[in-house]
């Protein structure tokens, strides 16, 4: 058994949405193909992986450095003991072979769309959908049978008023969401409240409104914000800082008793421990939101939640970033806390299953082989276009 | 006053050295070329840039973000107020546009190249040396006749014993060299005792010599280390552990009484923040050996100062890594602590100046107009090989 081939392309995200922090007319986002040299029904069997959004594509890396380093691997050298699947974490640290530590940044990018593809075909290869795989082998059998999802939405765009803010949310609430996430502070706080106050008049409270500042906030704004949102018991307040002032999180999180979440831009087990140790999260109220497809992918992640626990944190407290098939896996069959969702954005690789079921703002992950990509119609067009073989 | 082209390539630095971390058998940087419609004696006074070694070539990155950004820039504006030079920070601003905050790896690395590029060409155009310019901008005019620098020597490569590690010491006092530094880490301690005790032997103490783990170590082993090497009162002890286990530096800060150096894997402000925030360095004896040239460039340094100073640190802490014109020049019109040296690595481009005087463990920055590319023979014909247009 090996990888007979890897191939990688860049696909499309552009819009005209944005947040606080950037525009995502340009964006993109690398997809990739690891086929085997396994053929099942006359073809061979191939995993697909992308990267989340917000990063860009990462082909330079990629062909430069990662897929070079696996196509030069010895024969078995990727595989697991029995010799009859591959092994994630070997086909990891192979590709991470001779890259320096710290600065996980866009490698780690590189190395989550790759990995995701790794874990597609090794789920694939086993016949079993991803999260059940995940379950049996890292979580003693137990999964959820459904997993609590948010629609990553709100964000700001050329002629968008109250009206259209509240249509976008109604429109959420009629596809069976209840939690709902807003984009904040791309305008002042004097122009963010009424938009914050017309979504909860529309949901009857902030409980079930989750607010998001990409990063953007000083320590004096993001207390200003954080004085302001107190009353309102929002269900969180998300990236009031720069990501990596953990100094600022801690201080906002002493006076803010609302939940705070944040992790989406931090790329390595590293940074994510850093943010338990020095940001102040409370591990009774606060989210941690690593996106495994932005952090050196699902192998990663695995020893993120062992890192957590150790810590004493519930993995319940974790809620990855990034909105596909992958991160609702890991939080079924890792019983996770939930699964970001995106019904609308950053088509056609945000959002999951064209058949998934959400109802009173939980999905299931549904019965696909793999991690599911087959059955997101105009997604797995596009990815069979660029990189189908 | 426009750009008028930039041109980018990857450069080959292989050779068959490793420190405790990774090999260099595959390693690459980028080399930019920034050229103006400036014309002096008949040819357009063009600016020259590359990456630091350590983190390969990011043509990726550089193709297909920050490059076209530049492109994309109106007429104007990037340029100074009086219109009579570049201004580094807005075509900085303007290259990083829409990036997210948080994950500072390749794009740091790939920024640091071409902002290095900018400054060269800035210098260039007001017909100075670099050192000289920003000393005059930045530093009230005063700056050091000369600088302390150091050779990163000392890596483990096949068949290299005592004789040929004090041989290679040898060179580098005979070449003027004062303060010298050696790799550990790659084998056990017992074995790595020796080697420090044969150089040890030859510099007649350990007040001269630095050592660099080259962030491999677990809190153990660096607590070891640390008690076997505080007898030795070396110049520095570089590098414990992972460049972002802040909690471990702090931990060996508190047993070790001798100096830390680390940083050169910090690749912000952030990153560089928290290193003082968290990492239990200390100002009187310590060392942040952040790059500029794999840091987003001297922009960001520069901001990197500023923070530093307002944390009560002086700027003399610091000592680049990189062993390059760029650090050079920091130094002498910074006024910071030293810089690192590459007299025999990482060729053609690590290194100095050919003609730069290094005695006493000091060098002299010399009058080069810009950075001093030119000045470095083999290394200024391969970037004309590679991007000269």
């Amino acid at each position: 058994m090996q990888i007979s081939d890897i191939r990688e392309a860049t696909a499309s995200i552009r819009s005209n949405i944005r947040n606080a922090y950037v525009d995502f007319s340009q964006m993109t986002v690398s997809v990739i193909a690891v086929e085997s040299d396994v053929m099942r029904h006359g073809k061979p069997v191939t995993g697909y992986g992308f990267c989340s959004n917000g990063r860009y594509a990462q082909g330079g890396i990629l062909r430069e450095r990662l897929i070079p380093r696996l196509r030069a691997a010895a024969p078995g050298a990727l595989l697991n003991d029995a010799g009859d699947n591959f092994e994630p974490r070997k086909i990891r640290n192979t590709m991470l072979a001779n890259e320096k530590p710290g600065g996980h940044g866009d490698r780690a990018v590189a190395a989550g769309a790759l990995d995701m593809a790794v874990w597609d075909l090794v789920a694939k290869l086993a016949a079993q959908p991803l999260w059940r795989l995940l379950s049996a082998r890292y979580n003693n059998g137990r999964h959820d049978e459904q997993v609590m999802v948010y629609p990553g939405g709100g964000y700001y765009y050329p002629g968008k008023g109250l009206d259209r803010l509240q249509d976008e949310m109604r429109g959420y609430r009629d596809q069976g969401y209840k939690v709902v996430k807003m984009k904040i502070g791309a305008v002042p706080l004097a122009e963010d409240l009424p938009r914050i106050e017309a979504v909860m008049a529309l949901l009857g409270g902030g409980g079930d409104l989750a607010v998001d500042a990409n990063g953007r906030f000083d320590l004096e704004t993001a207390l200003a914000y954080g004085k302001a949102l107190a009353p309102f018991s929002l269900f969180w307040f998300e990236e009031p800082g720069d990501p990596l002032d953990f100094t600022l999180n801690a201080e906002l999180a002493a006076h803010y008793p609302g939940a705070l979440a944040t992790g989406e831009n931090l790329f390595s087990l590293q940074d994510a421990r850093n943010l338990i140790r020095h940001g102040g999260m409370r591990p009774d109220r606060d989210w941690i939101q690593v996106d495994p497809a932005l952090s050196y992918g699902l192998t990663e992640y695995l020893d993120i939640i062992d890192m957590v626990e150790a810590m004493g944190w519930s993995r319940r407290r974790l809620i990855p970033h990034g909105g596909h098939q992958l991160a609702l896996a890991l939080a079924a069959g890792l019983q996770l806390g939930g699964s970001e969702s995106y019904p609308g954005v950053f088509q056609p690789f945000g959002g999951f299953a064209d058949d998934t079921v959400i109802a009173g703002g939980m999905a299931q992950p549904g019965e696909h082989i793999g991690i599911g990509m087959e059955a997101k119609a105009t997604m797995f067009a596009e990815i069979l276009r660029l990189v189908g073989g």
